[in-house]
């Protein structure tokens, strides 16, 4: 351990802890466990992610972006379900490498989405490792349970219904893998939607009781709208012409129109991507939270496929139908 | 990834979820988050602890005795507050060189110690990593807030109590290590207690509304009972020769006096340190839970600080207060 890095429970003293007071009780992290409740008739939706450097993000990536990105990807998940974020408990294991200015910079990352989204540390556990930093969060929302958004449920005759645009992290992740020929704006706009998702958290509360299935896109398109069908024992016809792209999305692919698929089964979106009625009053929701939304597909019977009709009429081929995060 | 490897959905899905079967609303890990419901009147103590191979446990390490350590040392914070055990949520960060016969005995510990504890998986993430395997694990209990033991509760003149033995797994990490010339009945007896932590789970819970404060002894008895101390802003006096000793470590001890340091500053012991007014019934609670509980100390005036007094009456010097896991 370097002399410029703080001891374990320094970090959790000097760093941490300020981040743990808004709770209710955390007991600024002093105790050995911190005490949560629910709202009264509400249950506690609770989702845990892991991260590792190299893997999930690169080596050298800002410490305040990825603080950001381990959270907005748990606040996805609470979103998906509709939950309102409460408190997250975070481990980290530290490579000797990182000094007090990465994990300052850490942890102005954590307080700036804790601002942003309304939640709050409550507990963790800080250990070290020779190798490659590997952060783990669980986070805690609060839904009532018959409210909660399940992958279950989705419907014959049900409306496909996906959030903001798709594609843009896996064409940013090609980026800054070398592997797209873009234009340096284009490229810049797609790398930020990698580097900082945009979790729905507002949406996925307004679809409370509204929708009858929903997942956040993290695994690609198609392999989440699979999750969907497989766990309601449905399957899904999809409009790649309807499936929404961004400006640098539709740039990239108009120079290289392999890129579709991509787009269409790359991971890393953290849209929403629900189902309901045809009645379902998708403006007015859209317009309610600011955040576009579009019709995609149809659920129709079936047992867990995913079919995407190309311009022609006919499914398009794709290899693999999702992204795994090794 | 090897052949003989499980994907990440199949590890969930095969291995995974059958732990998940018990859990109130884990949907069989096939959502985005699990729904937690506490008992009316209380709340969820969370606590969270990450493991890593190579420093945390032995490389070579046997998968089962892994997992049931990575349940145990959050069992035991559980305990430490008197919560039961509900629910628990995992990460792993796993490297290439797993095989499925290491991630099967990975999963039957698991399942072992979820018997034992009465706790259920309830969601998580897999994800790979080239480099060491990473365990964090979320976990929560049950307990009413008013009930909940805290660290910050001790008052003067309380007296101070420890369970089972002390110093056995700081003993065993040594001999783990080559540093311990004992023999090897001693050496076989001090590293399973390294190895495969006894949380008191029972022992929490009854001492519920019974005491002041109480911790886990993880970072050892020195330093616990100076987090107790500082959170308390009381000092404490503690006896040498009280505090309890297994026929192994006094074997140990028999054969090199230096080891006293190592026995009350090595961490890893698990057991719960609490404190309470001299009226207190030990042997009632002891004879309970079939825990042995040995008074060691006082609470005194003071600003943080342990004293431990040796047979000459003169405090004992120690080099450090207390094990860091780095």
């Amino acid at each position: 351990m370097s002399a410029r890095r703080r001891s374990e429970f320094e970090i959790i003293a000097e760093v941490l802890a300020p981040l743990s007071r808004g709770a209710d009780l955390a007991f600024d992290l002093t105790d050995d466990a911190a005490l949560l409740t629910p709202q009264p008739g509400e249950c506690i939706a609770t989702t845990a992610d892991a991260l590792v450097a190299g893997v999930h993000f690169p080596r050298d990536e800002a410490a305040d972006f990825i603080a950001r990105k381990a959270l907005r990807v748990n606040l996805s998940d609470l979103a998906a379900m509709g939950a309102a974020p409460m408190a997250y408990f975070m481990t980290i294991a530290l490579p000797p490498d990182i000094d007090d200015a990465w994990i300052e910079s850490f942890a102005a990352g954590l307080a700036a989405d804790q601002a942003e989204f309304g939640v709050t540390l409550s507990g963790g556990d800080i250990v070290s490792t020779p190798h490659e930093a590997v952060l783990s969060i669980t986070m805690m929302g609060s839904v009532k349970q018959e409210a909660a958004i399940r992958r279950s449920g989705a419907r014959i005759g049900d409306r496909i219904f996906v959030s903001g645009t798709i594609g843009d992290a896996a064409l940013g992740l090609k980026a800054l893998q070398g592997e797209l020929g873009s234009a340096s704006n284009v490229i810049d706009s797609l790398v930020e939607r990698y580097r900082l998702p945009r979790p729905r958290v507002s949406l996925g509360i307004a679809l409370r009781g509204l929708v009858h299935a929903g997942i956040d896109v993290s695994d690609g398109l198609v392999a989440d709208l699979g999750h969907i069908c497989q766990t309601s024992s449905v399957a899904a016809h999809v409009r790649a012409a309807d499936v929404p792209l961004s400006d640098a999305a539709r740039a990239a692919l108009s120079g290289d129109a392999g890129l579709l698929a991509t787009i269409l089964t790359g991971g890393d979106d953290y849209e929403l991507l629900f189902t309901a009625t045809p009645e379902f009053d998708a403006a007015s929701i859209s317009a309610k939270v600011g955040v576009a939304l579009s019709e995609i597909g149809e659920i129709v019977k079936g047992e867990g496929g995913v079919a995407v009709i190309g311009d022609d009429g006919a499914p398009i081929a794709l290899d693999h139908s999702g992204y795994t995060h090794r």
